[in-house]
């Protein structure tokens, strides 16, 4: 039996990493419905102070199972330390709208369904607490509900991922940051680790061959050794494994011919944080404010959770506002391009668009995603034309759709953690959006 | 011998409320320069990760004792899971500059010394983080360092206590606050404590009576309990107190007769929040943000730090940009108006100026505050014409001297806690000051 304290330590960063929850279930074993989990219409941490049933608190095992996970999902902040990805002190860009009210009766068969969805039903279906569309540059559809609303974060989830890659893409692109070299090379630390001799692009593109379980049932699982030694609470006296990210990192073996397998593995992005941090001085937290928030005109500071030695989650620690993650679609679809500004090179999207281990991705059971392929932390696949994604636990993604001229942002917070149980109500609802749009 | 983790839960909180640190000492017991102890000098978290002499993380005395709380007073959310004062997402007001360059110049006695001293020399006497002055509403003086910059915050220690202090005012002044209403008859959870039966306004300006230690060499303090309970990390499974601000308020006997002696005691402010929030529904952060921070034109969304219930430490958890700082001087200065706009009645002020606990404030023992009183959580006296202040521990303050039309506003991590061993160097350079602007 393990402590409060206990569990606590054991659980934290794992759930941001991995989307590990509870499911609150009917009689029947159907979650409740995003109506009914509503976190206002469940009153999650409403009074002064909230009573103990009201109550969401750590340990993270309790504060992110379903349907608390509907209230933390804006409130990762206050249930953790974090880091500011500052926006600046300036002035943001304005957003032109264009609301189309014909979208919310659009309809779509949902995949290995034969009853239709209107897109308006599809939200709640997928647990929607945000999600934004933009076409030609105008956002046509926008609704903020459950736990969000314009002033408030989401947890973007693995979404993060994509945003570190971006920042890794760049500095490639710019050659600051050699794809080919051995991440051993950059980081001498992990000289004798897994990581030593994979180069930067196959952690890049997950194709790292490393000794590293993510078995949820084994107590002796390396993902439960990462989870603690990422876990920024005070450690137990009896703690003598790694500290933090980077020290994990260090303990993970090889396993395998790198290059040969694509595994989505979150360990990758921290190692490619700390690459970036390495190469340019500046944490992937101070980095993404810099070229990114600083610059693209963001209505506010995004932040990231960090472990105890303030080193951010770069695999999965962002939460920012639903406007801002906008913002970040349309910079993707204008390859670099925002408010008349260039804040990276066109070839960063080139790069990303090309893919590169479309054979190898094949093989890996993605079969929701046709023609799939992965790139610098960014999912690309046809739907039916061929669009690229950052995607998270539980429903996030930005969806970039360059055929249709088309972004669209959602955060969620669906009971299941896995996107291929969300997808069948997600991608044909997308591709049916950019027709209509196409068309209009 | 209590355990890392012991003692991470025991101190948090205590030291954001009463500023208990160490010390770093030369030989002959003094401690080290500004300038020595400056944080990128120091290389505090530099590199990634930071080596361990360079790590500064949990426990609390730990990371703030100086000179790590160089660092630490800007670093707050890092540490410690917090909640926005959001500044919404308009576009943040201009300040306007008219910099002096004859201010660093400028001569003053510091108090108890024959030796004068400059204005730009009391900066490092003072361990100045940021300091700005404005004048006739605009920005004469402006230092930024340590710490600190223009895209960072900086905690405000007890200031805090003057934003919640604000707030109620306010609300005393719209009639939606009535501060002769005994406490319990507010809050009926305080019915049976030491509150229940003080007035709102026996809180407001601490002369409540209550039985409170804060004897930090004794380990059955009640300051003890406090930080203990209000500590927002898990608890041990064998803790059976108070769990957060509101509860342990509940535990706090009356000792003697309300209304008879001023002693300053962080609880009262953490129950005039509670008040707020059941007041107006909203917490002190929300207020905050709905009242004052998206009104202002703030620059910089604010922070407060939380307890595990996710209530935001009224008496101490606000930390912000020194701009941000800057416009609530202004706007006490200005009575309620900033930018054209009115935020609250000009009578807000107007009380807090009135002071009312003079005589009771005579005999607590701040001499060197002349002719000093305090009301609604505002220190006032005289230097040598009445001015009015927030202040908290480490050198924090919002300095406003009306005869001047002059605000000053001042990020300082001092060595000593205490404000009357900083005021020597301070509130004599003040004076100068405002001799100087008056006469120009």
């Amino acid at each position: 039996m393990l402590t409060l304290l206990q569990r606590s330590f054991i659980l934290l960063p794992l759930t941001l990493a991995i989307g590990l929850s509870g499911m609150s279930a009917h009689a029947d074993d159907t979650p409740s419905t995003a109506k009914e989990s509503d976190p206002q219409v469940m009153g999650w941490m409403q009074g002064f102070p909230p009573s103990d049933d009201k109550l969401i608190s750590q340990p993270s095992s309790d504060f992110f199972s379903f349907p608390k996970l509907r209230w933390s999902v804006c409130h990762m902040r206050e249930l953790l330390p974090t880091t500011e990805v500052s926006r600046g002190i300036g002035a943001p860009s304005s957003l032109d709208y264009a609301l189309d009210k014909n979208i919310d009766a659009l309809t779509f068969i949902p995949t290995g369904s034969k009853k239709s969805m209107t897109w308006q039903q599809s939200l709640d279906a997928n647990y929607t607490d945000g999600i934004m569309v933009m076409h030609h540059g105008k956002v046509v559809y926008e609704r903020q509900n459950g736990c969000l609303n314009e002033l408030g974060n989401h947890a973007a989830m693995s979404m993060t991922k994509s945003l570190t890659g971006l920042l890794a893409e760049t500095l490639v692109t710019e050659g600051k940051l050699d794809d080919s070299a051995l991440v051993g090379s950059i980081i001498p630390e992990l000289k004798d680790s897994g990581f030593g001799d994979a180069t930067v692009r196959q952690v890049m593109d997950m194709t790292t061959a490393l000794d590293y379980s993510e078995e949820y049932d084994d107590p002796d699982s390396d993902i439960w050794k990462y989870a603690k030694a990422s876990n920024p609470l005070p450690k137990p006296d009896d703690y003598d494994g790694p500290e933090g990210y980077f020290e994990y990192l260090q303990t993970v073996k090889k396993k395998g011919t790198h290059g040969a397998e694509f595994n989505y593995r979150t360990i990758n992005s921290d190692a490619i944080g700390w690459v970036i941090a390495r190469t340019t001085g500046k944490s992937v937290d101070e980095l993404l404010s810099e070229r990114i928030w600083q610059k693209m005109g963001a209505e506010q500071s995004a932040y990231m959770t960090v472990d105890s030695k303030g080193t951010p989650f770069a695999g999965g620690g962002v939460s920012a506002g639903l406007h801002d993650m906008a913002r970040i679609g349309d910079l993707m679809l204008n390859k670099g391009q925002i408010n008349g500004k260039r804040l990276f090179p066109s070839a960063v999207v080139d790069h990303i668009q090309a893919g590169g281990i479309k054979d190898i991705f094949a093989k890996s059971g993605y079969d929701e995603l046709k023609n799939g392929d992965y790139k610098s932390f960014w999912w690309l696949f046809n739907n039916p034309t061929p669009v690229y994604a950052a995607r998270g636990v539980h429903g996030q993604t930005i969806y970039v759709d360059p055929a249709a001229d088309m972004v669209i942002v959602r955060f969620a917070s669906h009971p299941e953690s896995s996107n291929p149980k969300i997808d069948p109500t997600s991608l044909p609802a997308y591709s049916a959006l950019a027709n209509y749009l196409i068309r209009k």
